[in-house]
């Protein structure tokens, strides 16, 4: 028998303020695309789906809860029965009782989606990993911006993408696209999710 | 009058395991001179010292007690009025009650300097920032292996090294190379830290 595995979504800092000018370049455009399509089979399944919102307590910042920066993208407001938890630093797991919260479900998986790859997705994603739950990071629903290195040199989106997600692979995460993620759980319809029996 | 702050010197998974050849290609190999150069400054200075050394539970890895990996590098064993500390993931504040160590110290600063960039160094870093202490890496006592992200690529370690620390500087930690953060400590004497008063 197939052991039973209960999963989480957790979609990191879907905010507005990620539209601000100041980020610069980004990589994956479609990014919003995969974590709607993968917010949607949780939602079918009526899996735990958890929205962590960055909240600034500088009024300055673009995730001041006075800013629109704030709210969360469109197509990614909550529903009921869906959990919200506010953070005010980087790693989703910490000041938020997240760990806390999983651990009362009985969740086992953590499927990782969302804003930003280098910064708010590897840091959560190693936490989560480092607690000891298996832990996914879904390469094509989150993104980069270009950064600047210590020296004032500007490294590449796609470059900071691309060795976040290698520097998690394998060692915190298991690192994989979203419909393969999908396609993976249901192997025998092909991810029509629809069809297949809650967990 | 300046306000004082209380600094620990936190040396990561300085081990004989990471002299093994299956790690391959590795970046900075002078940064375990940096380390030493840092942690002599500490010690003439009298300043907390905290071990942090990786133990593994399955007996054929390399940081497994029973074997030479598990020891210290050659001249990085702990001196008596040094803190040791293991862990069995890659951030050092994960199951190792170091954050209570430091907040029991009344530490607020942490300087942070060991193996390997991308891995245990960004963890703990990020953790360390997370966490409110005001947190430095050393970016030429640390370095990095070679990485293959999920696609199979093989990643420089300069590479892996650089964006690492790019991703950490100014959102986690302020990244500096160790002559330079021994030096802003003591501007008067160029790093003679042997002249400078105890904290």
């Amino acid at each position: 028998m197939v052991p039973k595995v209960k999963r989480a979504l957790l979609l990191i800092d879907v905010q507005q303020a990620f539209l601000h000018p100041k980020w610069g370049p980004r990589n994956n455009p479609q990014a919003e695309e995969e974590m709607l399509f993968v917010l949607n089979e949780w939602r079918r399944l009526g899996w735990e789906v958890i929205h962590i919102q960055h909240r600034s307590h500088h009024p300055g910042s673009v995730f001041h809860p006075s800013n629109d920066g704030f709210r969360f993208k469109e197509g990614f407001d909550p529903i009921p029965g869906e959990t919200v938890l506010e953070k005010d630093v980087n790693s989703a797991f910490i000041g938020t009782g997240l760990e806390e919260h999983l651990r009362q479900l009985d969740v086992t998986e953590v499927v990782i989606a969302g804003l930003t790859t280098p910064h708010c997705i590897s840091t959560s994603a190693r936490m989560s990993g480092n607690l000891g739950f298996t832990t996914f990071v879904l390469s094509d629903a989150t993104a980069a911006f270009d950064l600047v290195d210590p020296d004032g040199r500007t490294l590449d989106a796609t470059l900071v993408h691309d060795v976040s997600l290698a520097t998690l692979h394998g060692e915190f995460a298991t690192v994989v696209k979203a419909t393969d993620y999908v396609r993976a759980l249901f192997p025998d319809n092909s991810g029509a999710s629809l069809q297949c029996p809650l967990p």
